[in-house]
C-alpha cells in the first residue's frame, strides 16, 4: 500500500506542474500526452550547457558575415555537425548582391574641424574583439554609394512624428544631411523618411541615453556600448520585399532571372553611415539653430539643437556591389508516420562579426535541439513528421538565406509546411513568443510546462509575475485573460517573415530576454566574453531555449491531431478590430481638437512668439468608417471556430480522415494571405500580420486597413475593410470544411 | 447720430474684451464699476517699461543679502523712492539670527582625490558677475556646523519615495554622506529625510538634467545654469515654523524673548552642502555600487552608481551664527473712507546675491505700482481703504522680515488687515495666481481685464489656450471649471506664508512664468544682464505684473463691498474632499495589491536574481475612513455660501452695515484657522492650505486630514476629519451672520 502511494505520487510529479494536474496537451489524448511528455523528459537529458558553450565560443571566434570565407566555414561546421548526428543535411547556396564597403569617411568641415574615426577599438580584456580578420567595419547594408556635402539637422529618430515637429519649427531637410539616432523605429526607416523629406545622406548614431553609458557600466567593466561602437546593420527597404534586392519572389539560384540594379527599388536613396556616439559628439556639439524639445535631447553632455548647420559635414561612401555566394545549412530527419508533413526549425548563422549574441546564441539551442531529437530518434523514437533544421545565411543584410530559399521552394512549402518555428539569439530573462494565434493554446501549455532555470517556477509563472508588477500597459494587456498569455503579433526582423507573411506558413518567434542586457547588438563586442559575462552566464536560458523550442518542434512532429486551435485567433482579430475602431476614433477626435485649435487662433496665442516652433499644420478631417464587414466575418469565423472547439472536444476524428484534417489543420494559415497581397507591396501576402510601411520592423495588425487608417488615405479604408473580411471569410470556410471531414466517417 | 454711434462703441471698446461686454466688477455697482476701470486706464499710463528697467539695474548693481551694507542700502533707497512719492514710510528693524559661511571645504579622498572649488566664476559677458564685494559663497543656511568623513550614497531627489527605493536595494544610509539633486521637492527636505535615516552629512548638486545644458544653452550662451553655478537657499525647517529660528510665534525686536540656539528645532541635524555640476561629476564618477534605476539617471556624460562609496568625501562646513538686524520697509497710504482696512501688498528687498530676477523683478513693479498709486491719489483719487506696500528683508534665508512683522503685529493685522497680495520676482509667459479661493471670481476679473503684451489677448485667454494645447493634467484641471480659472493653494516658498498660515489673512501671490526660462536661481548669475537678456527683455512683464497686482490693489482698495466670493472656495474645497477620498482608495488599493504580490512571492520569481533590488517591504492596510463629516460640513457651508449670493445679488445691503459686513467679509479667512494649528507644528494654524510637512513648499489642502492619511497614521484621521469639519461650520456661522447683518437694517 505505501508503495503504490509513493509511485502514485512519483507520477503525478512526473507529469504535473506541483500541485496542477497536467493538462492533456493540445493535439494528444491521455496516453500520447503522458507519453509526450515522457519523451520530452528524454530530450532535456540530452541537453548540456557545456556543449552550448563550447559551440558558442568555437562558431563565434572570428567575424564571420555573409560572403565571406569565415562564413562558409561556420555552414560547413553546423553541417558537419548535423550530419553527423544523422540528419540528411545539405547547404543550399545562392547568389545574391551583397554590398560591402569599400570607403567611408565622415568629415565635419564648418564651423570647426573633425573627422569621425569611424572605427571600434579593441579591449585586451577582450580577446574576441583583437580577432579582426575579416572584420566588416561600421557601415548600413544596402546604402547607395554618395559623396555629399551639407548642413546637420538633427531629426531624432527619424520617424514620422519626427519630422512632423521639425516642419513645425519651419526647418526644411531639403539639401541637407539628417542626423538620427538610433532607436524607436527600425533603422531602415530613419533613412528612408529623411530622403523623402528632401535629406541628401543620413547619418545615425547610438546616443548613449538610448544605448551606453546613461543605461549603466559600459563595455568592458558593464555590458553596454563602448564610446567607440557602432550599429551595423541592413537599411535595405525590407517593408517592400525582403531577400536578394535583384529576384524578388524568386529564389536566387544562379539561373534565375535577375532585375537590373537600377531598377531595384529597396537600396536606399540616399548614402547612410552609422558611427559612434564618440564620433557624434562633435557633430552634435558644433550645431545650432533651436535648442530642440525636451524629449529629443539624448545623453551627451551638451544642448542639443535641431539646425541646420552651422554645423557642415561631407559624407563619402563607396561599396562593392558584388554578387556572392551564401549557404543555408538545411538537415532533415524523415517523418516515421508523416513524412510529406515538414515541422521547420531554423536560426540564422551569419554575424555581422562575431556573432556570439546574434545569432549564435540561438544557433547553439537549435544545434542542442537537433542532437536531441536525433538521439531520440536512434534510440527508438522518431518524429512523426519530418523535421527540417534550417542554419540561415545572410540574415543580417536582409533576411536573404531564408528569404530565398522559401522563394526557391514555394511550392513545395505551400503543401508540405506544416509550421516554422524561429529563434534569433538569446538572453537571460523572460520567456517572450510572437506567432500565429492558432498556435497560441499550444505555446501557452508549453510556457507552463517549461522551468525557469533561476527561480524553478513555470516559465508563465515568472512572467505573469513580472509583467503583473512592472510591465507596460501592452504587456500588462498581453496577460489580462487568466487563461493565456497573449502571442505578439509579428513584424519582421528575423527569418520567419518570408515563411508567416508571403507564404502564409504558421510560424512562431521564441527567445528569452530581459535581464541580459548591453549595447553589443550588431558591434564588435558581440563576442563570447560578452555574452558569457553579461547576457546568459552559463547559458542556463540557451538551454531554457532549447527546452521551449524543442518541445515545440516534438509536439508539432508527433501531435495525432495538429495542435492549431482557432479560438484564440478570433480572440486576437477581435481585439485588433477593436484597436482598429478606437484608433480611428483617436484620430478622428484628435484632428478635430487640433483643427479646432489652429483655427480659432489658440496656438497663435499660446506658442512663444520669440521661438520658431509653430502651429501644426491642418489635418483632412477623419471620416467614420463601416466597420460592419470585418465584426460580421470576424462573427462567423467565430461561429465556426467554437462548431470546430466543439467537435474537437467530442472526440478524435475518423481515422481515415486525419491526413485530410491535418491538411486543411496546417493550410489553415494559407487562408489569411492573398496573392495581390498588400497595396504597394505585393510581396506581402498575409492580411493579418505585416511589418509597417513607416516602421520597419513594428507590426501592423489587419495592415492593409491599419495603414491606410494611418497614413490617412480614408479613400482606400473600405475596401480594404471588404479584403479583410474576405480573408476571414476564407478561414471560415477552411474551418468549416475541416468540421464537416470530421464529422463525416465516409 | 454718426456722432452718437461712434461714442456708443467707443465706450463699449474702452470697458470691454472685444465682443464681450465687460463684467460689472465684483464688490462695486454698475457706476462704481465704470469708474474704477477708468481709474485703472489712469494707473497704467503712470507705469513706466524704462523706469522698472532703471530701478532694476540700480537695485541688482551688487549683492545684497540680508544683514549685508548693500541689503540695509537697498532698503533706504526703496525707503526713499516711498517717501518721495509721499508715503508715511518707516524701515522696521528686526535683530534675528543669520548663520554666514566661515569655512567650506568639501574632497574626495577616496579611490581617487580631488577637492571641490565651490566657487562661481565671474564672466566676462556679465559684468554684474565681476562685482564680487560681499558676494555670498554658496551655501544652505541654517545647515548645522560639522566635518564628517563618509561614503557616499546618491539619493536621487531625497523624497520619501527615494529612500523606500534605496531601502529595496538594501542601502542603509547610517554613517553615509547623501547626495542628493536639487529638484522635485523643496531643498530643505533633503538633508531632513537624510538625516531621520541615518545619514551624517548631505551634499546637493544641480544636475544638468535638471537645471543645466540638457535644459538648453548656458549661461551667457543661453539662459541656463553654468557648470560652476550652484542654487544657494534655505535648509531651515520652515514646515515646522519660519522666521527667526529663535523667535518663533513673536516678533524678532532687541527685546523679545529667545530660545537658547539649542533648544531650536528649525536647523538641521547634519551639516549641508550645495555644489554645482562640475563639482559633483567627479564625485559621482568615482561612485560605485549597483546602477541607479533608470529614472534615478541624471545629465552627466556617467554611469550613476548608488554606491555606497567607494567614493569617500570629507566635508566640512562652519557658519558665524551672529545676530543680525534686518530691515523691512513699510510705506502706508491712508484710506480716505476706511482707514482701519489695510490693503497689504509685498515683495521683499533681499537677494542672495544681486537678486535681479529673485527678489527685484516683482519687487520693481511693486514699486511702479506704488508710485502710480501715490500719483492718483495725489490727483484726487485716494484710496478709500489703507494701502500698506511691504520690501520685507531675509525673505531668502527664511521668510524671516514678513514673518517678524506678522508676528510682532499680529493682533493689529488680525484686525485691519483685509487681504495680502504678495510678489516674488516675475518673469515672460502666463500669468500664474495662486491665493484664498475666496478672491477666485475677483482674480478671474483681473486676468480678463489685463492684456498679454506679446500677443495682445487678455492674459485669462493666452492661458486658457497654452493649457489647452500642452498643459499638465493639473493644470487641465485648474480651467476644467468653463467659467473660473483655479487659483492654485498655497504652499510655501514666499512671504504669503506668515499672513496666510499663521495668521489667517486672505492671499495672494502673483506672477508671470513659462517663457522666460533658465537656471539663475540664487546664483551669481541672477544678474541684470541675464534677466534683461533671458527673462523679460524690456521688462514687458514687469508691466503686466503691475497691471494684475495694481488692479487688485485697488479693487480691493476702493471696492464698496468687499470682493469676496464664497462659492469657488466652496467648489475648491469639495474637489479637495474629492481628492482626499481617492488618495484614501488608492492606497488603499496600491497596498492591498502590492502586499499580495509581496505575500504570494510575486515578487520573488519576478525579480532579477542576480541584482540587489529586493521586494517592497509590507505596508500596514489602508482602512475606510468615514469622510461624512467632512462632506455635511461642506453641504452646510455650500447652502450659506449660495444664501449669501443670492442675498448679494438682489441689492446692496443697509449702508449702516457697510463696515460690519465689509469687517466679516474679510476676518472669513480667520475661520478656517485654529489658535492649534496643524498637529506636531502649531505655528501653521490654517486648516485648507500648508506646506507639506515632507514636500517643503510643495502644499496640502486640508493638511490635517491629507497628512494623517499620506504619511499613515490611519488612527489620526477621524480627528483630524472632525477639525477640518469644524472650521468651515466656523465659516458657515460666519457666513451666516453676514447674510443676517445684509438683510436686517435695524
Amino acid at each position: 500500500m505505501a508503495r503504490t502511494l509513493t509511485l502514485f505520487i512519483g507520477l503525478i510529479a512526473f507529469i504535473a506542474t506541483p500541485g496542477i494536474p497536467a493538462e492533456i496537451l493540445i493535439g494528444f489524448d491521455e496516453a500520447g500526452s503522458e507519453q509526450q511528455r515522457a519523451l520530452e523528459t528524454r530530450f532535456d537529458k540530452y541537453l548540456d550547457a557545456k556543449e552550448l558553450d563550447a559551440w558558442l565560443r568555437q562558431l563565434s571566434a572570428e567575424p564571420h558575415h555573409a560572403g565571406s570565407v569565415a562564413g562558409k566555414n561556420v555552414a560547413e561546421a553546423i553541417a558537419g555537425m548535423f550530419t553527423s548526428w544523422g540528419f540528411d543535411t545539405e547547404i543550399e547556396e545562392y547568389s545574391v548582391l551583397l554590398p560591402t564597403p569599400k570607403l567611408r569617411r565622415l568629415e565635419l568641415v564648418a564651423p570647426t574641424r573633425f573627422t569621425a574615426s569611424l572605427n571600434e577599438v579593441s579591449l585586451s580584456d577582450d580577446p574576441s574583439t583583437l580577432v579582426r580578420e575579416n572584420l566588416l567595419p561600421p557601415y548600413n547594408a544596402f546604402s547607395i554609394d554618395g559623396n555629399v556635402e551639407g548642413e546637420l539637422v538633427f531629426i531624432n529618430y527619424g520617424r514620422p512624428e519626427d519630422h512632423e515637429l521639425l516642419q513645425r519649427y519651419g526647418i526644411d531637410l531639403t539639401g541637407k544631411i539628417a542626423i538620427a539616432r538610433y532607436g524607436k523605429t527600425w533603422r531602415g526607416i530613419k533613412p528612408k523618411l529623411a530622403a523623402e523629406n528632401g535629406a541628401i545622406a543620413t547619418i545615425i548614431y547610438s546616443d548613449p541615453a538610448d544605448d551606453g553609458y546613461v543605461k549603466g557600466d559600459v563595455y568592458p567593466a558593464g555590458p553596454f556600448k563602448h564610446e567607440s561602437a557602432v550599429q551595423r546593420g541592413s537599411v535595405m527597404d525590407m517593408p517592400i520585399y525582403p531577400g536578394d534586392v535583384l529576384t524578388p519572389g524568386v529564389g536566387a539560384t544562379m539561373s534565375a532571372k535577375r532585375l537590373a540594379l537600377s531598377d531595384v527599388t529597396t537600396i536606399t536613396t540616399i548614402p547612410v553611415l552609422p558611427i559612434s556616439y564618440k564620433d557624434a559628439l562633435p557633430l552634435l556639439a558644433a550645431m545650432g539653430g533651436a535648442v530642440v524639445p525636451p524629449e529629443w535631447s539624448g545623453g551627451l553632455p551638451i544642448t542639443y539643437h535641431l539646425g541646420p548647420g552651422p554645423a557642415k559635414v561631407q559624407l563619402e561612401v563607396k561599396f562593392n556591389w558584388d554578387q556572392v555566394p551564401i549557404y543555408n545549412v538545411i538537415a532533415r530527419l524523415k517523418g516515421s508516420l508523416y513524412p510529406e508533413e515538414w515541422v521547420i526549425r531554423g536560426n540564422h548563422h551569419d554575424g555581422w562579426n562575431h556573432g556570439a549574441a546574434d545569432p549564435l546564441s540561438g544557433l547553439v539551442a537549435l544545434l542542442a535541439e537537433a542532437q536531441a531529437v536525433a538521439e531520440l530518434a536512434k534510440s527508438g523514437n522518431p518524429p512523426a513528421r519530418t523535421i527540417i533544421y534550417a542554419a540561415w545565411d545572410a540574415e543580417e543584410p536582409g533576411l536573404i538565406g531564408s528569404t530565398e530559399w522559401s522563394e526557391h521552394h514555394a511550392e513545395q512549402l505551400k503543401i508540405h509546411a506544416v509550421a516554422y518555428l524561429n529563434t534569433d539569439g538569446n538572453s537571460r530573462g523572460f520567456v517572450r513568443i510572437g506567432g500565429s494565434h492558432s498556435l497560441e493554446k499550444f505555446f501557452n501549455q508549453i510556457m507552463a510546462d517549461v522551468k525557469d532555470p533561476q527561480t524553478g517556477v513555470p516559465l508563465s509563472t515568472r512572467l505573469r509575475a513580472s509583467i503583473t508588477i512592472d510591465g507596460s500597459d501592452e504587456a500588462k494587456k498581453a496577460i489580462a485573460d487568466k487563461d493565456f498569455i497573449r502571442l505578439y503579433p509579428l513584424g519582421s526582423g528575423s527569418d520567419y517573415s518570408p515563411f508567416l507573411h508571403h507564404l502564409g506558413i504558421a510560424s512562431a518567434n521564441l527567445g528569452f530576454s530581459g535581464e541580459g542586457k548591453g549595447g553589443s547588438y550588431h558591434t564588435l563586442y558581440d563576442t563570447y566574453e560578452h555574452y558569457t559575462s553579461w547576457r546568459d552566464p552559463e547559458l542556463k536560458y540557451g538551454i531554457a531555449l532549447a527546452q521551449v523550442a524543442g518541445r515545440a518542434t516534438l509536439r508539432l512532429a508527433n501531435a495525432s491531431i495538429l495542435p492549431f486551435d482557432f479560438i484564440n485567433l478570433v480572440t486576437n482579430i477581435a481585439s485588433y478590430i477593436e484597436e482598429l475602431q478606437s484608433l480611428a476614433d483617436e484620430m478622428r477626435e484628435e484632428t478635430t481638437k487640433i483643427n479646432d485649435l489652429i483655427k480659432d487662433g489658440s496656438y497663435k496665442i499660446a506658442l512663444d512668439p520669440s521661438k520658431s516652433l509653430g502651429p501644426p499644420i491642418l489635418k483632412e478631417a477623419v471620416p467614420f468608417f463601416n466597420f460592419a464587414p470585418l465584426k460580421n466575418s470576424l462573427s462567423k469565423l467565430q461561429k465556426a471556430a467554437d462548431l470546430l472547439h466543439e467537435t474537437s472536444n467530442d472526440g478524435g476524428p475518423p481515422p481515415q480522415k486525419l491526413i485530410e484534417i491535418n491538411n486543411l489543420l496546417y493550410t489553415s494559415e494559407r487562408r489569411l494571405i492573398r496573392d495581390a497581397g498588400l497595396p504597394g507591396r505585393p510581396w506581402y501576402k498575409h492580411h493579418i500580420y505585416a511589418p509597417g510601411y513607416y516602421t520597419g520592423y513594428g507590426v501592423k495588425t489587419i495592415p492593409g486597413v491599419r495603414e491606410s487608417i494611418e497614413i490617412r488615405q480614408f479613400d482606400k479604408v473600405a475596401e480594404q475593410i471588404d479584403i479583410a473580411a474576405g480573408v476571414l471569410d476564407a478561414l471560415t470556410d477552411q474551418l468549416t470544411a475541416i468540421n464537416e471531414a470530421w464529422n463525416n466517417d465516409d
